[in-house]
């Protein structure tokens, strides 16, 4: 919470550039030191663009998180967090999500967390997670908010925080903003997963490595496409070039739009290794889900 | 917050009650104690359906908060909180929101909470007052947050708060812990300006009264009817219903969908005394606008 902005850049350009001579390293044949590209996160718009084209032109290095051939529909829930956020959720409906959470051995519940004491009465004992949002859908409440909200979610039972990226922030360019934003959870989650909503239908490629490389810098442990109320969802392209951003130290989550176990396969072929979705119980059953979130 | 789930029906059913009265006072020529009617809010959704219906039938008693005939399209701006609530609305889009609120003497810019330093600072000396967003826009977080956002909020600048009600909690008939919610968020306040975002397009028409009803209780100082992220905005039957339930000692404020200078005079019309609007330019103009939120 202490570094200035010229820290925060000097941070990015130099995970950007780490990123960028993986990438360098794994396109090329013979890879060396001085292959090590001059990519960088500059605060000028047209400067970003470039650098993050060079970045991306480097190759295709996708880390593989799993032999997707051999993945049964089955075989994928625990990759999944069974997801119910829709502002008129009920009680009801919550027990519900929770029960078949417990039945179906879903990696956790994903909830707002007016929710989280609920679902933690309920999986008590199970092993299965009580995940929630945090400054959710939009990003832009302050960072003092996120992280109370945080702390407050914790108190109550949560295991694992989605919070969402301060979108607008990130598109002024100011990322010593960003990455505070991200840090302050980060710190308020005291060690428990702290997963960062990138909110990708929003940002072009190099928003989108950037962000990647902020949530990095700030310690978050995974990268996240979408809340699912931004009008897009995660893509096979997204997932990939969020994997070759991250590396396979952080963990990345498809979320928006999952709907059955073909999307989620793909999405875990594509470097994903925690799918968000409301069609769960479907994906798992092989059967057509009709999504919602 | 003391106050148990007996308690809070207690409340809802005396105020469903005393608007059922004035309701009954204002249809009948020569209305009488003995008319008042046994409205109530039962946990039963099939009798609230039935009680609220009861309290509607009683006639139209439309509260006219201005002479609507002679507004002209510029008159409107002193009714107009300036929003800008996008999740990706930059620095620079919101020092433009602000530098319009001035130009054009709107009520207020309602911003999210990270935005309100930015706008108070711009603001400043300027009677544009700096409203912002609270558990936007869905209502879900626990109320610890909201309240502590409040109070993050006011730290900053903020000089009015539009909250969004737990609409899950509402349909789970738990109006103990809506009108608790509301109840931290004024509190939180401290004195200052709170409006209860109902999200009207979700909420049936029994719903939208026992929503109005606990917010009067918790002593909110406005109904809203949109987040403008859920689906649906104003209409002026729900201006209506919102303005005979809440009386004159409060405001309602129309929102969602407001583009234009008919728009906002209708929803003034039937009852608003408040409008939320992203187009507020171009309505007070006279001129078309594009909408958005």
């Amino acid at each position: 919470m202490t570094m200035n902005a010229e820290e925060i850049s000097k941070i990015v350009d130099e995970v950007v550039a780490r990123v960028a001579s993986q990438l360098g390293a794994a396109a090329a044949p013979a890879p060396t030191a001085s292959a090590k590209p001059e990519a960088s996160c500059p605060a000028d718009k047209d400067a970003r663009t470039a650098a993050s084209k060079e970045v991306l032109d480097k190759g295709a290095c996708r880390v593989g998180v799993t032999d997707v051939k051999s993945i049964h529909c089955d075989d994928l829930a625990p990759y999944i967090d069974h997801t119910l956020l829709k502002p008129n959720a009920t009680e009801q409906e919550i027990e519900k999500l929770c029960l078949e959470a417990r039945q179906y051995k879903f990696a956790s519940v994903c909830v707002n967390t007016s929710y989280v004491e609920q679902c933690a009465r309920v999986l008590e004992g199970s092993g299965v997670k009580v995940c929630c949002v945090v400054g959710f859908p939009l990003g832009a409440m302050t960072s003092d908010a996120k992280a109370f909200e945080t702390r407050d979610a914790i108190a109550h039972g949560a295991e694992e925080i989605d919070m969402v990226i301060n979108v607008g922030k990130l598109q002024s360019g100011n990322f010593a903003y960003v990455y505070d934003d991200i840090r302050a959870v980060v710190r308020a989650a005291q060690g428990r997963i702290v997963k960062v909503i990138l909110e990708t239908s929003m940002l072009n490629e190099d928003e989108k490595i950037c962000a990647c490389a902020l949530s990095k810098a700030a310690g978050a442990d995974f990268v996240k496409t979408s809340t699912g109320f931004g009008g897009g969802g995660a893509t096979a392209e997204d997932i990939s070039l969020m994997r070759r951003i991250v590396g396979d130290q952080m963990g990345v989550k498809a979320s928006g739009g999952i709907r059955d176990c073909t999307i989620a396969a793909k999405m875990v072929e594509s470097g994903a290794n925690r799918i968000g979705a409301s069609a769960s119980v479907n994906i798992v059953k092989g059967e057509a889900g009709k999504g919602g979130y």
